[in-house]
């Protein structure tokens, strides 16, 4: 079993009577269902103000494949020490899933190196989702392409790095595109960037974005486990060649304790 | 001319004897000395200590065409404002020349987003840097591959993301390999990684070492400018095509407040 | 001066009536007068019937400094002895732009590794080209976006590798999206592939896509010269380290025949 | 059970009594008894002299999932339809590992695009190869690093692309380096390059590049099965939206035969 912590932010849901009507159990509840509706994926869910640690505990983490995290008006009250302990899991190997406006949250942004911007506008407009690398494993089972009728649009320049695979690019109703699905190698882990999912329509009620975001877990899942890195000193009797030292004697003492 | 701002840490100048021997007035003042003989380039330094910005003010690093960092002993004492005062700026497309032990500045990590860790010793030893990309404009006039006699050594794993260029990997006589200059870009700024430069070898005398870094300020200057992002609305009186706008009845008031 | 080599395949322009009153001298004509406004750029131009080379001399490519490349009904016309000659100038540096239906022409696809194949639909639809990389010297001087009002869609899947830089994606009005500005490094030169440009509309009269023409020229010139590669042995006795050569009887003589 | 289909040149092994007795059968013999030897694999192999074919029928690859290359001497011996038939397989999804001399082939050439060229020396010298990616699935089951007592010395500059991944960076005793290990997308397929395989030496018999072998296979397969693609009109009637073609009587009749 792939084990999966959907990650939700739940502020809009309880906030918002537009939103509290779509996702009444809040949109982590909606994702963790169809995903959990895998037989291959056991799910798990966490939000913002469950506890002192968002809800995600080292333990969780530590047993978690594939993470997904949806966050949009309280990107700032995500503590940073939350966001360390994500972020290291994911350079060891764990999956992250990073959904539409979670392209501003910390994870994110610490994750690229880049402002992540984008434009944007919300006017209910049609969304045509292009597959640009048909034999991927995320897009099996999804056509040449798929549409939404109603989202927000995000539109280019999207200011992240070159991504290593491009799985989506997106034609709106008013004119704009954008690069909605990609995959970054980060490490040992995979982010898998996917941009539909605006709070106040029902996207993750639908099909090909659930058929999507299951193929992305398996995607980004790794059974052979995860790696942790460190900076180890190789000293000079375990060098694998003999050295012949001549600057030796510039060698200062204790530099191992700047690492 | 192109303005350049040479930036160390300045510490281990003043608290360790062998290093004051070898940098008496600073690493940083031989790199911008080395710098500033070519015609093209004019220098100025800056240092952890100078003042309460790192000598980063907003108004040297807005007329800085490229930024070189060494760092080692005093990473954590980087001020995580200044940090992003220059990543904003790389962003927008100044250069960046990150050195040697610089792999674990912050401004290096959060560009990269990974750990960017490695493996090392000091022992003095040879490295021999072999160039992978002969026409590439950084390696203009270096032979095959130059030496070093005595450096500390970084070794793989280098936990970076695969580079937009690679440069240089150097052999080590201890019996490593290292990918020792790469180019990454972020926005619109390229950032150099460039290994060599432990303070207790007297590595930047060295006539390739300058000519490398001298080639790479002009390849990462960029004269047409810089650009500055932001994550802007597109009103949809603005928006490029008309939008039937069928979902309109959802729009949440006042969701522009969110970004 | 930057020496550009205007190549145009002159087919439609003499064979269609349509075409010939959009371009009565050859699309090459236009586009060597467009770059040739430029006071830093001097042009010739060349064609697949001008002489048995398709006017690609030895010559002439070891003076051009950036060739570009139209063609689409003939591209199996084009010998594969002058295809090898293109491919080996770029890869020392030559710069190369290949427009519109040379996305299946025999040196694209050789520079590529892949099949290079897209959707496509011929209906006078309206394209608009958004700029994914503000800040990169082939859109200095371009807006957000440009409009071209009537063109052949292209459209994703467009079956190349990952680019190293995203500079355009489109829009059609008929529902499509296609990365239309891409830059592939190959060897020491920059190939840039450039979507608009079909021969029934007057689209290389159009200002911006001749000050993208201008820009690509100016970023795909090496002024550094270009870089001849080989394969070569690296005797014993000049090889950097001492070598204990333990497995020497097994040496083959004449293996050096096989390079 | 993976299909792997082994290729073998078999030049070498019949002609030269050093190869002839380090490799009695054929190194593909060996190489796929390696392979073989894993419960979910299922080998084949095929010579270049086995048929005019070089054993690689349409069908033998329509059935092969991965299949791995091994050429020096007679690479311009390989019939460029059968390079064509291999490289539609790989960019419908077929795994291709390319092994040691394998660089110069004519399928790794044309899946590179450029050169593929390297340094070498034949010296019987020890090679060091370094893991650069401790988490990825071709390493599992390897140290930081493993040795090889005798080779033939590969060396930087290897003139390819920028690597997908970065897998295995060697050490060598003459002192070069070389990116020893790489993973290309290439269409649908992944190509694994890997240095070691020198025929005059019993590098196959090695248990750890048996087990990088098999890693590659399992890691280059895709269950989902292979895509094949084209370049389709979509007609009018069939765009996504409704086209104002304004520019119709442009259109020029035929136009779909040029493709």
């Amino acid at each position: 079993m792939i084990k999966v912590t959907v990650w939700g932010e739940n502020v809009h849901e309880r906030t918002n009577d537009v939103v509290a009507k779509v996702y009444p159990d809040g949109m982590h509840a909606v994702i963790a269902a169809a995903l959990g509706a895998d037989s291959s994926i056991e799910t798990t869910t966490a939000t913002l103000d469950q506890d002192d640690e968002h809800g995600l505990s080292e333990e969780l983490l530590a047993q978690t494949d594939v993470l997904t995290w949806w966050g949009h008006a309280a990107h700032g009250k995500v503590k940073d020490e939350i966001v360390e302990r994500v972020k290291k899991r994911v350079l060891e190997g764990m999956g992250l899933i990073v959904l539409h406006s979670g392209h501003y949250s910390k994870i994110f942004k610490s994750l690229m190196g880049t402002t992540c911007s984008l434009t944007w506008r919300e006017a209910g407009e049609k969304e045509r989702l292009w597959v640009c690398n048909p034999g991927h494993p995320i897009v099996q089972g999804i056509d040449k392409y798929f549409e939404l009728p109603h989202v927000e649009m995000y539109g280019e320049p999207f200011a992240v790095p070159v991504p290593d695979e491009q799985i989506f690019i997106s034609w709106f109703e008013g004119g704009e595109v954008f690069r909605s699905g990609m995959v970054f190698n980060r490490g040992n882990g995979k982010v898998f960037y996917f941009c539909p999912g605006h709070e106040t329509y029902p996207i993750y009620y639908d099909e090909n974005i659930q058929l999507v975001l299951k193929n992305a877990v398996k995607y980004l899942h790794r059974p052979e486990g995860t790696w942790v890195d460190s900076c180890p000193n190789v000293p000079v009797d375990q060098a694998p060649e003999p050295i012949t030292r001549q600057g030796e004697g510039l060698h200062q003492d204790g530099d191992e304790g700047f690492k």
